[in-house]
Order: C-alpha cells, then structure tokens, then sequence
C-alpha cells in the first residue's frame, strides 16, 4: 500500500497520551477515527514513539498507509476537517513503503518550558516555578546527560523497553525572558525519561539537588528522579530527526510571556 | 485613601469582558472578588477602559484605592492567590492618589493575531483564515486609519461614548511565520472598533474590499464594517500609555507558530 509521512502538532491538556486505548481519550485514538471518516476503508497508523499523558506535540511524526486516489495536501487537509481543535496535521507527504515511523527515526528533540512567573496565557504550556533557580547550576547539571548513560534511575518500569541504555546527544538550558527554556536530544527517550531529567535539573536550580548527584543517578539506581517528575504541560516533542539534519538551532518558545 | 496601580495579564476567552455584571464571569469581576478575599474592607478598583467579551490583555490597568499595610509587591501576590488560572496581576504600584487609570491614560495599543494556518496550540489567540491575504494591500489600506477620523462605521451605538471621532496614532501590519500580526496605537477606541478594523482589513487581504471602501466607510456612516467584525480571540488589549513614551518596538507575537 502507498505509505504517507504525517507531521502532527497536539495540544496534550485533554488527553491520554498519544498511544491508542480502548477507555481513554487519545491522539493516536483521535487520528484513526478521522482517517476511518476520510478513508471508509482499510489503512494503517503507526507513530515515531509514544508521548505521556498531558504532553504535547510541535512535530510528531506517523506513517499512514492507505491506498487513495487523495494528493498529499487533500489528505492533510481532509484529516484536519475531521480532527478536533487541538491536533492538526501539519504536512502530508508521500514516501517510500519502506519508510518507518519508527525505526527509521534517528533522534528526538523535546522542549520544556519552565516559567518564573504566573502567566495567565500560557499556563498550559509551562510549568510555574516561584522558587528562584540557579541556571548555571542546571546548565552544568544538564551537561551530564549528554553521552551515552544508563537511564534507568530517570525511567517507570516498561515492559517493552529492553535496555535503558540510552544516547543524550544534547541537553541546552537557555533563559528566555520569565522562561527557562530546556531543549534535550537523543536517540530516543524512555518513558518519563524527559520530565524526570527536568524535575531532577530543578532541584539543581533551587538547590536541593547538585551535578553529584546527577551523576549518581547515573551510575547507581535512584528512587530520587522518579519523585521528581516534571508535570507535562510543560513538554513538547519538538521534532523527529530522520536524516542527517543538524539537531540545533535556536530554542524558540512556544508562548511569548 | 493610598492609590495602587495594577498591570493585569487574562486569557479573555471565558469571560465576558472586563467591566462588571451581575449575571455575568467578567474580569473586573473576578478582581473585586479577590479584592474582597485579600482586603475585607473598603476598596475601590478602577479599569482604564473595557475590553470586549472574549478580548485578552497583556497590560490591562486599574486603580485601586485601599488602605492597607501591605508592600506593591505583596499585594500582587496576594491578588494572585485569589484570582483564576487565567486572570494574572503582573505588577503593582504605589501611585499618586491623583492618578487616574482612565483620564491619565494617553493612548492605548492592541494587538491582533491572524493565523495562516490551523493551529493546534494557538487557536484560542488567533483568528484563522484559510484564504491567501494581500499583505501589501492590507498595509495600505490600514494606513487610512491613521490620523483623527470619525469611527462611527466601525462602531456599534454606545450611550456612555459622546464622540465617535478617534485619533488613531498607527495601525502597522506585520508577516511573522504563519501568524499576521496588527498592532494600532490610538488615544482610545470605541466599542467594537478594533475588531471592525481588523474584520475590514481582512476583507482587503482577501481583495472582497479595497482601499477606497476603508476611505468611504471613514467618510459616510457605513453597515459593511459592523458586518464584518473580526472574532475577539485573535486580540490583545496589549498596553496603556501614560507619559510620553515611544509607542513602538517591535511587534511581538504571543504564540510562536
């Protein structure tokens, strides 16, 4: 069947994650059910990886394979008709039936938004931290990510994940105006792995934590990082890196405050 | 009785408007509740003007009048604890009691956010048209605003308003990604009549109305702008001038698409 590239883009707050499930509101569930509606008939949906509940997307990426006599642009625009307000298919494009969603994914980025005051607009996409925070402090603890580390202090048990081996290729903290903006890149990223970085780099900034025990956590199992999960309505998957694109570029904020 | 000036952010979306109701969610509203919560007492708040039902502020003002120990900066916080998720007090300030929030003001400035595309994360700030604007003639068009005209056309009939002559400093249109974005800078608007412009200057994007039609509708009282009033989502009451500053900078949009 000809297969077809989706780029999606999702406001996260209403639903639980993007993995379809039978008693849950989510993503991937909202986009089968606009495809059936556009397609009366037989295709397939597979996405680039899962994201939390409560996490959104800029840039999520799925395959689509559906035989339709549709340009790319129609599909696109067809899907849209169909999907709720808060998820939109960026780009359609034809590819190859070999292309993979997933496995032909090479890297990850992910965005997080921290702000330092109460924002009455983008309270949905940040999260809102009144203690004061140390960024150089984050920025040298965030430096111990990068490489290749064992993640399984940062990750919940997840019965399809084989290794907890993973490669951090990037982890950038930047201050933005009230913002602290965190953009982290690797190969890929196991469950909760982001937002526990991220609530582990906060207590850096206030302190309570310091780049040892990053590096601890890296080296032994720590029951530590888990209590410290970051809420998600500050996560984005920013981008799903399938050649060899440079993964950087400006952190650009979501929400200007 | 000591005079405090507020700076107020909202997400206008589920109120109706700022000024008071009795039946009604406005933002006045929810600020004299908080009021009451933190002062339990006398007090007296007061707004520069008000904005329309579902109009958002990055810098509406008020004064209050309220006798109390606490600093500025305490006041702010307090109000804050009191008021919704989408309703922020940004700063406060002790003023002289001759301040007045409305007759000092000198000039206000709003913004206007249309958006290209669909947008999944944006769309309670924007307003999405699907066809292609001209741009260049919405510039052109939006440069016979400027100057002391009579707004009547691009108001609706309002009691409490004695004139509908206005002296509209400037009304600048700008392409930032996917988002247009309109700022104009005027001693003080009439009801509805950002929204009229903007709905009008929609029109010449889309070639249905040309720079002649605006000059006319500035001319001789006109139905066509009331017909086309732009939704409040895309707007932003975005500051209240007091002194002589410059009323320019660039224009910033407030979700990055």
């Amino acid at each position: 069947m000809p297969r077809y590239k989706l780029t999606i883009e999702y406001e996260g707050t209403r639903y639980s994650g993007w993995q379809r499930q039978k008693n849950a509101r989510t993503i991937q569930g909202e986009l089968v059910k606009a495809a059936q509606t556009v397609f009366d008939g037989e295709f397939e949906l597979y996405g680039s990886g899962r994201t939390d509940s409560g996490v959104h997307a800029l840039g999520q990426t799925a395959h689509l394979d559906v035989r339709t006599m549709l340009a790319p642009n129609i599909i696109c625009m067809k899907l849209n008709d169909e999907l709720p307000a808060d998820i939109a298919v960026r780009y359609a494009e034809k590819v190859s039936p070999r292309f993979h969603a997933r496995h032909d994914a090479k890297a990850r980025s992910y965005l997080y938004q921290i702000s330092r005051r109460r924002t009455a607009l983008g309270k949905r996409y940040v999260w809102w931290i009144k203690d004061r925070l140390n960024i150089d402090a984050m920025r040298q603890a965030a430096n111990e990510f990068v490489g290749l580390h064992d993640f399984r202090s940062f990750t919940a048990d997840d019965p399809d994940e084989k290794s907890t081996k993973v490669s951090v290729e990037s982890c950038r903290v930047e201050s933005a105006g009230d913002l602290i903006l965190i953009r982290t890149v690797g190969s890929h990223f196991l469950w909760n792995m982001v937002r526990r970085m991220i609530g582990s780099l906060a207590e850096v900034g206030r302190g309570t934590l310091d780049v040892e025990d990053i590096r601890f956590f890296l080296k032994k199992k720590s029951d530590v990082p888990a209590r410290l999960t970051a809420p998600p309505s500050g996560l984005f998957l920013e981008k799903v890196y399938y050649d060899s694109d440079v993964h950087s570029g400006e952190i650009c904020p979501v929400i200007n405050i």
